[in-house]
C-alpha cells in the first residue's frame, strides 16, 4: 500500500499483569516476556500509579532523525497517576525483547504530562492488560532515517 | 515472578457501547455489567465528550498508603473532549462490580487534564469498546499497603 | 438498557500498520480500510511522532449541538511524540469509512495536548495496532442532537 505497510497478526494469550510498589516498568515487562515466552505484544490497557518516571520529548522544529541535543529528556518524581501506557513488546534483530513505550502522567494539579518513556518506578499498583501477537516476519531495529528502534515488517 | 505476577485470561464477549447524553460513565458502566452479566472487563478504546468531570490527582511528594490529604480533587465543567479512558472492572470481594478509571480530557485551550476518575456526565457523545475477560482468581480489594481498590491475583 | 445501548461484536482480523513520515495519518487509515476490507475496526495501540497536527477543543460552557463557534481549532507544528490515538473506523450511512480518531500529543516541554483529530502527519514513525470489528447494525451518522457524526445502534 502507498505510504503504509500493513500487516495480519494472531492474538495469542492474553495477561493481566500486576507489578509491585518500588518495581521499575519496563525490567517488569521484559522479565514477564522472558519467564512467559512472549515474542511479541501490545499493550490494551494500563493503570495505576508512578513516581521517578524518565521520558522525552521532541524538540519542537526538531529535523529527522531525531538525535539527542533534538530531545528534551524530563525527570519527575511525582507521585502521578499513571493515565496512559501506550506501546508495544517487539523482538529485535538480536532476538531480544525491546519495549516501545509512551507515557502519560497526571499531577496532582489535574495537567498531563508525558513522552517517550526511559522507565518509571511503580508508586502505589499498576494493572497492565497485554495481549500476545502471534506474527512473522515484524521485527525492530533502528532506523537511520527516523533515529529510533522502528518495527520493519518484512514485506517493505 | 520477582516483583510482578501475572495471569492469562479467555477473551469472552466484545462489546460497543453507547451512552446517552446526561449520563454518568461509571453508572452506566456497572449497569451494563449488571445487565449483560460481564464480571471481569477491560476497556480497549473510548471517544465523546463529558462534563462535570471529578477526578483527583497524588499530591507531589506524597507516601503511602494514598489517603484522602494525600490527593487533590477537580471537578471541571467543560464540556472537555473525552481523549482517553484507561481501566478496568473487576468483581470485588462483595460480588459487586468494580470500575478502576482514569481519564484524559482535552481543554478548548487544547491542554489535556485528567486524573483517576470518581465520575464525569457524557455531553454529546460517548462510544466506549469493551472486551469481556473470563478469568477465575482475580479480585478487587482495597489494599492496605497502597491505599487504594487493587487487583489481587490468587497465586500472590 | 436505560441511558445507554450495547450491542456484541465478533473479532475479525487484527492488523499491524506502520505509516510512512509525511503520511497523513486519516488518509493512510482509510486508505488501509479500503484495500484490506476493513468496514469496522476499533484502534488498540499507536505510537510514534507526528507534525503539523490540526484538531480541535470543544469550548468551555458550550452547549449542544457541537457547532463551529463552539470549538477551537489547534494547529501545531511540532514535531510532537504521539502518546494516544483513540477511536474507532466505522462505515457510515453512505457506505463510507468515517475515522472518529481523538489524539493525545506529548510537547519537548512535557506537557500533553490533544483533540478531536482533523488530520496530522508522521514525523518519524507510525505504528497502529488495529482490531476489525465484524458487526451488522452500527452505522455512523450526523446525530442533531450532537452536532457531529455518532455511532447509531439499530436497537436505538
Amino acid at each position: 500500500m502507498d505510504g503504509a505497510w500493513y500487516k495480519e497478526w494472531d492474538q495469542g494469550r492474553q495477561f493481566i499483569i500486576k507489578i509491585k510498589p518500588g518495581e521499575k516498568l519496563r525490567d517488569r515487562l521484559s522479565a514477564f516476556a522472558l519467564q512467559s515466552g512472549v515474542k511479541n505484544a501490545v499493550i490494551i490497557s494500563a493503570v495505576g500509579s508512578v513516581r521517578h518516571a524518565f521520558f522525552r520529548g521532541i524538540k519542537a522544529g526538531a529535523k529527522r532523525p531525531i538525535t539527542e541535543p533534538r530531545m528534551r529528556q524530563h525527570q519527575m518524581d511525582g507521585p502521578l497517576e499513571l493515565l496512559g501506557l501506550e506501546g508495544n513488546l517487539i523482538t529485535d534483530d538480536r532476538g531480544e525483547i525491546d519495549c516501545h513505550l509512551h507515557i502519560m502522567l497526571g499531577k496532582s494539579s489535574g495537567d498531563v504530562v508525558g513522552g517517550h518513556l526511559f522507565d518509571a518506578e511503580v508508586f502505589a499498583s499498576c494493572e497492565i492488560l497485554l495481549t500476545e501477537m502471534v506474527v512473522q516476519g515484524v521485527e525492530r531495529h533502528i532506523s537511520k532515517s527516523a533515529g529510533t528502534p522502528t518495527i520493519f515488517i518484512s514485506e517493505e
